[in-house]
Order: C-alpha cells, then sequence, then structure tokens
C-alpha cells in the first residue's frame, strides 16, 4: 500500500495534470496548485519546491513493454492494448500536455531532459517492434521507422486536438495504419 | 512588381515568424516587432493592428498543388519537391511555428481558423494523391488516411524538432515511409 506521503504526491501530481493541460505551463503557479489541491504552502512545498519538479516527475513516468514481453505474452496483444490506450487519449484532448512540454522545453534549457524522454518512448517501442518480429507475429519492418512512425503521428494528432476537433475515425486511423503496417491486418 | 505597401507588409510577416518561431505566441509584442523591423509605431500599425492579425496572415499562406495538378505534371514529382521541402523544414527547427500556434489556440478562440486550416492542408493531400492513384502512379491508398498521416506525423515531429535534436535520418525516415507508401519506391 502507498504510504501517506506518496499518496499525496500521486494526488499533487494528478491534479497539475490537469492545470497543465488547460493552461500550458507558463501559467500555472504553485498557488495554484495549492489552491487546485486544497494543501497548504507548506503542506505543498514539503513534496515539490516548484512547478518545474512536479512536471519532470509528471512526464517521466512512462511505462514500458518490458514486463509483458517477459512474460512472453503475444506481442499482438500488447500492441493492440498499447493502440486502444493512444486512441483514448487522442480522444481526450483535456489531458494534452503538449502545450505544456513545449512552453517548458522553450522557458529552461531542458533539451537532454527530452532527449532521454524522445530515447526511452523509441526504445519502448522498438524493443515491443523488435520483440514481434522474432516472434513472427510482426512483418519484418524497419523497427526504428515504425517506432518514429508511432512517437511523431501520436504526437502530431495530440497536437491538433488542442486547436481542432479531432474525430473518432482519426484516431481509428492511427491505430489501423500501424496496425496494418505491422501485422497486416486491420483492427 | 509589387508595390511598396506589399513588400513592407511581406516584412513585417517575415520577421514576426522569426520572433514566433523563437519565442512562441504570446511573448511577442508590437513593440518587439517595432524594434526588429525598424519600423515605427505607426509605421506598423499602418500595415497590422494587432499581434494576431499578422499571425493569422503568417498561418495562412499554405500553397496547394492545383497549379501543377492542372498543368498536369507527374504527380511523383509533385511528391516529391513537397517532400524536400518538408525535410527541409523539419531539419530548421529554428523556423518552426509550433510553440506560437499552440500558444496562439490556447490564447484566443481561433478553433475555427485552425479547423480551416487543417481542412484545407488535408484538401491539398488529398487532391494530389487522388491525382496520383488517377494517373496510376500511386497506390490505391486511402487518400484521407494517408493525408492525416502526412499531417500528423509532419506536425509531431517538427514539435520534437523545438525540443530535441532531429536528425536527418528522421527527416529522411518521414519521407521515404510516405513515398513508399505512395509509390512503392524508396528516394
Amino acid at each position: 500500500m502507498p504510504t501517506k506521503g506518496e499518496s499525496t504526491k500521486k494526488m499533487i501530481i494528478d491534479t497539475a495534470a490537469g492545470l497543465f493541460s488547460k493552461k500550458g505551463f507558463k501559467d500555472v503557479s504553485m498557488t495554484d496548485i495549492c489552491e487546485a489541491t486544497g494543501l497548504s504552502r507548506g503542506g505543498l512545498y514539503r513534496h515539490f519546491s516548484s512547478t518545474s519538479e512536479i512536471f519532470i516527475r509528471l512526464i517521466s513516468t512512462e511505462q514500458s513493454f518490458n514486463e509483458r514481453i517477459k512474460a512472453k505474452e503475444k506481442a499482438a496483444d500488447i500492441l493492440k492494448d498499447a493502440l486502444s490506450e493512444l486512441e483514448k487519449e487522442i480522444l481526450d484532448p483535456k489531458r494534452s500536455l503538449s502545450l505544456a512540454i513545449y512552453e517548458f522545453a522553450s522557458i529552461d534549457d531542458n533539451r537532454k531532459l527530452f532527449t532521454d524522454l524522445e530515447k526511452k518512448a523509441r526504445k519502448k517501442w522498438m524493443d515491443l517492434i523488435s520483440y514481434g518480429i522474432e516472434t513472427g507475429e510482426f512483418n519484418p519492418v524497419d523497427p526504428e521507422e515504425i517506432a518514429e512512425l508511432l512517437l511523431y503521428y501520436y504526437q502530431g494528432i495530440r497536437m491538433w486536438s488542442r486547436v481542432t476537433d479531432i474525430k473518432r475515425k482519426s484516431a481509428k486511423n492511427y491505430s489501423n495504419l500501424i496496425l496494418r503496417m505491422l501485422t497486416g491486418e486491420d483492427k
């Protein structure tokens, strides 16, 4: 079970995520986070010293597929679950952190942080694709090429979802295209 | 030949583009644009009444492929030229307006503007893809699916180019993937 400190931290991060999605990074202050969480200034600063610290924690939580790969689950199942998850995110523009991410990147010099995040995300997808090729479930594609497609296409559609209505069909197009390139089948 | 007023307008838009790329939308003021262009306040306001007006003009200038299609040029040639152009843009992150676009969208209610822009860009690509399918140069893909891939993948890679180093290989991966999906060949 998480300790009280851990659940408070999680609550702060979740609440801040809502603010960052809505207002970007620049316009969210520690005071805003106090108000939204109902914590006192002391209560908040016990856990985090700045909005940057909260934001970094928030964007660094991506899970890899390693456990499911180790458990020898089918690559296609892992892929389909991940694509469903991404589809859901695409259709929930209110939770898009894109604006906040790019504001954050433009204020501080966080190039190294983002380079690491990008590398980690790319590796995560390349691992899954390579695994699926090994088991013979996926077509013999270039894992890096498809990993980039997955990452950048996703990011682009998330960005557009902030400024236009992304239709269910566009979210489906995304996951179907990738599924078809990897397995030859549509969902 | 453009009139003096037209060239001043163009100079203002070009200069402002540099500022918006660097600082986003929120942090650029009319005063900044006066300073960067060397115009007086009166000189600038004669042409534009706000940074919004300049910005809208800037992002609304995309050219369609219609003239080249009417001239019956080869679809593959039009596509290759367009992809080379996009590759160049990807490798020039200093000219990325992504941050400014999303800041602009989050400040004012510009949903309609962006919906129109997206529709226009989507149509432009769908027209080219449909034309190439008609002439038999392109595979019988779903034009809308590939148009979305083109647009969103591009936007995503542009966003990442602001915060990490996008390598020449990633720009090539983008255009090669699209070329291969449409024509079956690599560049």
